[in-house]
């Protein structure tokens, strides 16, 4: 059996997965301020009209334009390895497989969207990106993605960690794009926090109020803004990992997954390898489908599926989803892409009709998993993915107490070569766990939720 | 055609190539402070007599043990990129491929002869290897290869790097390597020279003869030390890069490369992809192959073929070598990789066999060309790189000149995404180019080199 599969560029999928064609139940919208479903050209100054129509699309099977393939052909399609020596170091009987989209030049999964964004916003005539960034990885590949289109693009990246993270601004830079800390004084929303909390360390809420703001304010019509999670054309963007990542396990002639797994912040790198395994749920195969969060961030697994704002400012529509409450501020783990409030709609619906197996994990077991897994498999991943790394480390040693065959598949969302810091503190025993109370959770949806309608699916 | 092709894994080169058995003349023997050949056993306390002997083969082909082949599989074979969107941007007529380096876990070509030579030890009974490191990639690939097998690794990182680049430290000791500043109070040599210059940024000398005392000192015999480059088995580890290269431009419809490309230092990843076409050329085929080094410390195109030291000490035995001299510092220029006062004996030999056409750039043209690869191709490549990508466009544009088609290979050795400090500086304005006189390269000669042996072929 061979330790990886690879697929040849003809052999990628053609066509993304939208899980919102097959949930079962209603699909709730989005929300404006009055509560009533905002309608497609309340987003246009925000989105382009044919993303907009994308996120709002309930087609099963949406056709990837050939000049988004032309795209993903750069890295894509990205190698399913069977982690053998993990198998081996655990004594487990299960089988477990990776989908390594850390070979991305952006090191992540996350220009699968990046350049599907840019693509489309190009296509309408758009010149210009702005985003926000937190840990990096977002900022990073939308840099890219633009860099590849002759795009220009803005990130606004959040103070504390672009103080911690000065490379990541420097890698932006080197793709074109440009890198401001968060909260700036290149916008109004920059600048009335700054003026009232000069030394504030920022937050993805700011940053998301400021890109907006810079895309919307942009008199020309040439500027949009880009979001790289939590939002059902992102979701979709990202089911590539999972088709894909179906073709190589039939070529290791697996003919049935039992565990899939994925770390979940905004949920795009685990849907993206999930909802093609959902869908087999629905029909009604059995699988375990598992999103991974921390335990000092826990949205699915601790609080009730709501409306609320993605951002601290309300500039976003009000979304159904799992959240802590769009005023929360998570605390600084070094997973800094799991830090976000809320849970993408699609998965906190799926998680509500009972299609997924949500789990919480502390930071030092994710740490722990992701050295386990840098001496056996021999790649240093994410910290992000040190969660998804830590469950399918749970769920082999379950499959060995029970005596249990079983086949296990997890999304390496992202290698952690530029976020060594955390590992580094973990080894020296600087870092402690940090868990959400139920009455921490309860406080931080009372100051922001209370009121808000109820989604039902 | 496609953007690259992969190899499965039972299409991996199951041989290694030794031009050693096909250089025109006579080879010459490393040489001991007497002046007269070495034996063998006069190397047995620092490398295992495996890898002695593999150093002394004139053997052409040589089997790839299974153990290694099991190794190599966890990331090769590695991609070959043909560079359509560099080539646009150009406007040649020139067809670019690269050979994609840095998609191994440790981010280069080094695991290759790393896992290679672990292995050697370990089947020899040896269970700890010693190091040094300048940049951190080599200390980086052989702490990766020691942690698949179970082996420990201790790494001299040169002092000024070692402060400059915390991280390459925190990765190393991920896979459970130890890695110290040299020089260091942990050998003879370190204390000698820190008690003399308490404040020395150290060098590579240094930390060789820190790692080489640090393995001939244990008296269990279980130690031993490795080099990521120079030696003879390093390049031949090295060559599957252009093994593997040609069966894949065979793949992609080409039939005749005119021109191969590799950054020089040390010179393994270079004769890696250069050797397997290096024998085409002494068979009669037309082609051009060229190492590049940089302006500061040009060794093939500034220096004669000379007996010289590998390190300041005069531990090492004397190598037949382009050499500025062993007691030569190189200028602080980013490609850390680079700064080597020597070159591979064989790479040497060949050159002054006529089989090469060596080329020194300066700094500033090689971090051009490596933003112009980030913006066109996307990937962001190691300051060492850059090297290779300034000559393929240089080559390129010549192609253009002339109007004639013609087909250039290069090594991608290496990702940059943890030496982003030098693209920043670079597009801040803050580097310089730095340039060695002939003045300089004939002063730094006399000081270390008059009235050794010469070689001859």
């Amino acid at each position: 059996m061979p330790t990886k599969i690879f697929l040849n560029e003809d052999e990628i999928p053609r066509q993304w997965y939208n899980l919102a064609a097959d949930l079962p139940g209603t699909i709730n919208p989005p929300l404006g301020q009055d509560g009533k479903p905002i309608s497609p050209d309340m987003l246009a100054a925000v989105f382009p009209m044919n993303l907009i129509e994308q996120e709002m699309s309930q087609q099963r099977w949406i056709d990837i334009p050939e000049g988004i393939l032309d795209l993903l052909y750069r890295w894509r399609p990205s190698p399913l390895h069977r982690a053998i020596h993990l198998e081996k170091a655990l004594g487990t009987p299960a089988k477990i497989f990776y989908k390594n989209e850390s070979v991305s030049p952006a090191g992540s999964h996350k220009p699968n969207t990046a350049v599907a964004q840019a693509w489309y916003n190009k296509e309408f005539g758009i010149k210009r990106l702005t985003t926000e960034t937190g840990a990096g990885q977002w900022g990073s590949a939308l840099s890219y993605s633009c860099a590849l289109l002759g795009m220009e693009c803005k990130v606004f990246m959040v103070r504390i960690s672009f103080d911690q993270k000065p490379f990541r601004k420097s890698l932006m830079e080197t793709w074109g794009g440009e890198c401001v800390a968060s909260p700036s004084n290149e916008t109004q929303v920059g600048r009335d926090i700054l003026a009232k909390m000069p030394d504030t360390p920022g937050s993805l809420g700011i940053a998301i109020s400021e890109a907006i703001e810079a895309a919307v304010s942009d008199k020309t019509g040439k500027t949009r803004y880009a979001l790289g999670s939590v939002l059902n054309h992102v979701m979709l963007h990202q089911t590539i990992i999972g088709l894909e990542a179906k073709k190589q396990l039939d070529k290791f002639g697996i003919k049935k997954v039992d565990t899939v797994i994925g770390c979940a912040g905004g949920g795009s790198n685990f849907a993206g390898l999930a909802f093609p395994f959902v869908l087999d749920k629905i029909n009604g195969a059995d699988i375990e489908i598992i999103p991974v969060e921390p335990a000092s961030c826990p949205t699915l697994t601790a609080t009730p599926f709501s409306y609320d704002f993605g951002d601290v400012a309300q500039m976003t529509p009000m979304l159904p989803m799992h959240s802590l409450g769009h005023k929360f501020i998570p605390a600084p783990i070094h997973a800094g892409g799991l830090r976000y409030h809320g849970m993408a709609p699609l998965v906190s619906h799926a998680v509500e009709a009972g299609l997924m197996s949500p789990m919480a994990i502390k930071q030092l077991e994710c740490y722990e998993a992701g050295l386990t897994f840098a001496r056996t498999e021999g790649l240093v991943v994410a910290p992000e993915t040190c969660h998804a790394v830590a469950c399918a480390i749970r769920c082999a040693k379950q499959a060995k107490e029970e005596g249990k065959e079983k086949t296990i598949i997890f999304n390496l969302s992202g290698h952690g070569l530029m976020d060594l810091a955390g590992y580094a503190k973990f080894m020296a025993g600087e870092l402690q766990d940090i868990v959400m109370s139920a009455q921490d959770v309860k406080e931080s949806r009372r100051i922001s939720i209370t009121g808000y309608p109820v989604p039902k699916i």
